[in-house]
């Protein structure tokens, strides 16, 4: 059922450009031990803002006003500053969840906004869920054959009617027996009345961080970004398979899982996580850089301007120009005050497309050679759009130059992909890109050569037992996605 | 937990006249055969609004588009009437509910407005209820043990949580097993993908009738008065104990529970319904005017003037002055711009209190011996109010003249009423009201004469086994309400 | 220019009860000497509301804050009872209006919401006004011509421009000077930083009545209901032609304009005002019964039931029960949750008309010999329809009595009329009338008979200089409508 | 008077990194000859948005429709892009503005929101300002004088009822005896019912642009990068002094006033502009990138980073960074959820500050010589937070280098500055600012240094007859402003 309690938040999604990325579908945040946590869950989710623009929620405990929620379309910005709603979740206890919609869901509806809530005899537990859950089918169906009422259409509520059905009698206990029946990718970040709680699924696929603030106050966040804003130190990841219970200021750690190698997300380097965010120790401005450097080893030209699409390009691009040699330059310029989406927009603004965002500067780019460094190619569909502007400008060459391997394959594990077919490298070899695209060349950074700048190893990847998830790039997928291959999705075969 | 999707819709309620009365929770209206059903459920709705006011849902199906969901805070008139939203509820089924909160409930929640919907394994259902299960906080306990999450904090979930726990294999028969479990009173409107049910509690305590449509069309309402504004013919009533299953033009009738006397709530004739209803056979209107002319010969006064206290007094009141032969006049002029609240008031606004809805017409008044009709004094608040304008203005003398008995008990039937302290007359006899009010007579009718007025018999109450249900005068509850002796309410002991 | 602040308040104006009325134009409201003026104004426009539902502003002024003025579309009731807005309001000098929009302006537009505001070298002023002027058309050519830029499309502008022109020192004086200019009908409230002031036209067409509050403090207002509501005392009439000056306790009284036979609108008491204000000494209400006993005695019928067309027929029919000895009932209810429109309504909404707003009382009507009572017939449609849910509840006959004489000729003087030709008085015989509606008979009481009602004389009227405006019966205008007249609007003849 | 229509936009402005700058306050657009020129006119305001936050309008005229207007608080992208809008907006000729609200004005009003409209004998005509007039005192006061009633406090409203008063009888004519009496800055673009119409002052101080559409359509703009979005092609600017009017494929040329030397405002090419504009044949992201160029030649300094302070400082940091070979940088990363201010925040965002827009990339800054370049320092309080952050992250040492020279004093031109009291460098020498930054050493690009990079010429400024408008920086003005003067605003003696 969809319960349409707000008008349908978009009505289509045409901005050309973020329309033409892959997205992270969540951020989460929690902290405890310090007044007014939802304030600080607020800043948080501001930080992670990146991560899912579409919605955002927050629950907070307070011993005397109980479990508080509020859950909103639109920028955290735009609703979690107000005095007048910050007032209504009070609490020195809070968690929050940030979310872009995934592709399925046709027909945004706040039911579907997280924390989720559920009341169980010994009190009540909220989540928040990052990742995706692959067997969420096969369990929603066998949760309403024994009488659970489902109030959305996310994979995500599974996790709390398993945990309502749990016989444990205290609900750190319930959510690993939950936890123990999902598939998939997950870190989740959950609170009781006197527990925050956080656990990373055994590969570790989504990041999940904690930091610590003044006195007892813990902080738990998908990333370390979210950590500075609110003056909190960075004190070391969730480990895959770890699952930590705070309270009172002291940290438990528990091993729910059985060990597994890990396989974190190699795109949260490439363009989900923020520059400023450190992960396994480095900057992801710096390991963007680097595969700037990489890409000008692997695939130089001879050119007059490194230029960036921006702003996800930037990084790479300053790293492919130090490398080159090559002078670095803004040949396109980022219009500020676009956001994501319109309600109910003209028919002239709906064929706007990229120029609503992004022009060209022209005087820059005028007889120049121009190296355009981007950080993916999706569908294609923007940079087609890209290089025609860069062309009427009177460039006099265009290369492009990717800063991650060919997107051949969807994700299942929490991030919003186009189906197969609709994935250019799905369909074409790179020389078939590059006519399709019609620039002078195409080239992708390999993928030992995305291992070697994310520091993985000097020789790049392990291919037998890859030290990342790059199921985007390879079709070698570290969970089987048990829900897809019932609707039909085919496996990559030896042949492939 | 409250979950603050929108703004408290009533900070508070200082309405004093309709905070005075005792309030109907509920009005539910269903209607299938017909091309854009909700759109005459909307229609059946505003007709209903007198028994709920806060709050609206309406839940449709359409075999494309499925089950669709809105639920609004408001008027049905400033909602549902809007084509951009009747668009989002496509199909020829449709059901909806109309809510007054209940006393309990602090911060209206949208998660608490009816119709509730559950997706079983063999489809979905919707359900909107008006009544109070008396048995509900045990029910809710039992349920959570067993792994069920509630959503609101509404009585009325428990009917969807025992249905999906049901082991039968279609839903009717899913709806009667959970109806057996429940206690109180309760008038529902259900709706599967293909069927349209009501069901009536074995008392019959809260009214429910069918109507049809042209061709195949059928409609179930909680009163006649809705029939009316669609066109649509009044069959007759659903009986006490009663379900019927509407599909393909077809009423089905089912006595899903053991037989008993039926108990119809004796107030819904006083003030609930609507005047222009028809309930067993007779106009509500009439009904009144009845019990106006009865309250005359039992309490008769030597007067200038009888005045209705609008608008629930005026048909007591025509009736009485036609009986007495005093002429009748409008001495108290009824502000029509008046809702029911007011979101963030000033001070001043706060302090009008009565003077914002009513006005003494002064020269009608001036030196005369006034009769004041009322429907009834719960609190007590607003009489006095009124005879302090109607002195001021001038009256000579103010006898107030009830058109009920006192109101001495708390419904738990789904009305909201004070608690029992709060009852002028249950702690004071009725020359102590008449003193407290400051009048200079004071006469309810009795219980009697009211039960002639309502065409029961022309003996009065049966007191051996009273033709309805009269709990609020008597303090004879047909249903133990389980829940509220848990709480410490006291029934009316042998000596009382 | 069409300044679409706001969406068009009403799209359109379906709702056949009310649109089937003449309409007043405005209500005016003043205040000083009290703490909060703003506040008082908002009571006072609120107890107003029945002379204009579209839009309603207040005007304040604070010796720190200056002039601050807040204009809304929608009830008083729905903004200016909130404490955010009536703080930014402070003052104890106000003034503010209500506003019904005429038939002329189509798409309403927030800055035709008065008061209307205008800095002078000597200090701000600010004026509400009750009325139309009749040459507006030439004085805003003139006005244009001489270079002033109006900002609405009102006539009432004219007066605040033609004061900024005047070269008196002080503002009442420019006032003065502005309204010797101006024909038609006005009462206006108007305010300096000091004072207080209120106008009749010389003709006195429109109400505007001086109240007392404890201390120092002043009212003015169009009607003395709005000075129950905040317990001012009523003081007098401003009397036609009157200027007063409030200003320190003081009410300096001044006489502009050449002394004229005054010609107050009489459809003030048959219609447009409150039955609870007093006009001439006189209850509304009690004018308008006796209007029904007048019509029982011109216009007598032998029948089963008087019933009146809720509410503004219900006086007189209360009168006409009452002198007939027929009983009075209620066949007709009216639903209380109708507003006046509705925004982007379905289809099915725009069909349903009245029974939207009225359902019969079939019970009560069936079989019956019913006499309808209705305050006046302007095109007819409404009476169409109510007749014919009245014989479809089984009515045996339906006789119409009306509590006006037959609306022939459009009011140019602050009143929104439909043209001529739409008025079924102005094209059909009394005969012809009662065929079109389709009755049984057709009554309208006699001029003479209104005259006598409302206790002008006991032989009715003086047809050598009537003792009202009564041009809506008569056609014969106390001031020339100049500004129609150049549009080709048609005087009366001698042979008419 | 303050008509609150809308509650105040900015309760405050406290986003500290943008209150910290200078602030243009307008932009232009209008647009002939195009259907739906109203469409247009929203895509040139989105692209000019940086010019301008607060609020914008649109005026657009058809021949069967009339003037239509519209005014919005807030992004040009959440309000004119709306299909529900745009239609009402009609008509082949439009005009637009956004506006940046002065520090003098407190409590933003929707009636000071341009284009300004008027209705004269010989039609309607609206206008359109960006500038600021120094004489506007005295003019409203002479024309409250005479009868005119303003209806905002802005400056730019003389114009229209200079306009309205003049005895021309065409309307170009009139807004030439107009704009001679108008004294300062101003490029206004302006239309009729069959014109557009675009001027510049004689100084030429603001930019104006003509751009062409295919067939006859013409364009005029604030800046080119407007005529990008709707794909016009660039024609010239409008020059100093000139006035065009634009009419059935025509553009007449006309030169209303006195010749005098042209004074573009120079901080257009520092800050005001966006980098993809186009000013004197010279594109300002290269003239930036050119300060950056200079500014490494004249103030070296070794270290181990360029980091632009984002976003203004970017092209002239990587023009220092290419000059002085040291590698360019990302150290401080800007959140792009960030809108300008934000409504009724909690005490929490409030103190936060910077840290909700800016983040630093620890990694990269740790242990660094850093190299800061922004584009101005106005109140110094920005950068001596982000010198903090730099620190805290580790720097070793960290140099701020300032693409512009210290601004000394404020601009009475129409741009926002604070008053000179406030401005760090009207009170401190370059080492006393040094000292409060605290920072290892702080340089500021010179005049003749800022010149040469705008292309002036190889020598700089040429003290006797300066190129530019630069009275920011100098304190030499080339209109007196006379209203300030009378205000008690000081010039600068000789002594200075």
């Amino acid at each position: 059922m969809s319960d349409r309690q707000m008008p349908p938040a978009h009505p289509f999604d045409f901005d050309a450009v973020d329309a033409d990325k892959l997205h992270e579908e969540c951020g989460v945040f929690g902290v405890n031990g310090v007044t007014d946590a939802a304030n600080f869950v607020a800043l948080g989710l501001h930080a992670l803002q990146h991560r899912g623009q579409e919605a955002g929620g927050i629950v907070s405990y307070h011993p005397e006003h109980g479990f508080n929620s509020a859950r909103r379309f639109g920028y955290v910005r735009d609703n979690f500053t107000r005095a007048s709603l910050m007032e209504t979740l009070p609490g020195e206890l809070a968690i929050g969840h940030v979310r872009y919609s995934t592709a399925g869901s046709k027909g945004a509806a706040i039911r579907d906004v997280q924390p989720f809530f559920g009341e169980f005899s010994m009190g009540g537990a909220a989540i928040a869920h990052n990742g995706n859950i692959t067997n969420a089918d096969a369990l929603r169906r066998e949760l309403i054959e024994r009488g659970s009422i489902f109030q959305s259409s996310s994979d995500s509520e599974c996790i709390i009617h398993l945990m309502a059905r749990s016989l444990q009698r205290d609900i750190p206990a319930r959510m690993e027996d939950a936890l123990r029946r999902v598939e998939g990718a997950f870190s989740v970040v959950a609170m009781t009345r006197t527990k925050l709680i956080g656990v990373r699924d055994p590969l570790g696929v989504r990041p999940l961080v904690l930091g610590k603030l003044a006195d007892d106050g813990y902080v738990l966040s998908s990333e370390t970004c979210a950590l500075d804003i609110i003056g909190a130190e960075f004190v070391r990841e969730i480990e895959p398979g770890e699952m930590v219970v705070i309270s009172g200021g002291k940290v438990e750690s528990r091993r729910p899982f059985r060990a597994q190698a890990s396989k974190f997300c190699i795109f949260e380097h490439v363009y989900f996580s923020r520059p400023d965010s450190i992960i396994g120790g480095r900057s992801v401005y710096e390991t963007r850089r680097q595969i700037g450097v990489e890409l000008a080893r692997e695939a130089p030209v001879e050119a007059d301007l490194v230029c960036p699409v921006p702003d996800s390009g930037t990084p790479a691009a300053i790293g492919f120009a130090h490398e080159s040699g090559i002078p670095y330059g803004m040949g396109i310029i980022r219009n500020q005050y676009m956001g994501r989406t319109f309600i109910e927009p003209t028919e002239q603004i709906r064929n706007m497309g990229v120029r609503l965002k992004l022009n060209v500067n022209r005087a820059l780019i005028r007889g120049k050679r121009v190296i355009l460094v981007d950080d993916s190619v999706v569908r294609g569909t923007t940079s087609r759009k890209i290089k025609e502007m860069i062309l009427d400008a009177g460039a006099a060459e265009v290369h492009f130059r990717i800063a991650s391997p060919p997107t051949a394959w969807p994700c299942f594990y929490g991030v919003d992909t186009p189906q197969r077919e609709k994935l250019l490298a799905a369909t074409m070899s790179e020389e078939e890109m590059r006519e399709h695209l019609g620039v002078d060349s195409l080239k992708f950074i390999s993928l030992d050569g995305l291992y070697r700048a994310v520091g993985a190893s000097e020789e790049g990847r392990n291919n037998k037992c890859p030290q990342y998830c790059d199921a985007c790039f390879s079709g070698e997928y570290p969970v089987e996605p048990a829900d897809m291959i019932e609707k039909g999705f085919k496996l990559k075969t030896a042949a492939e």
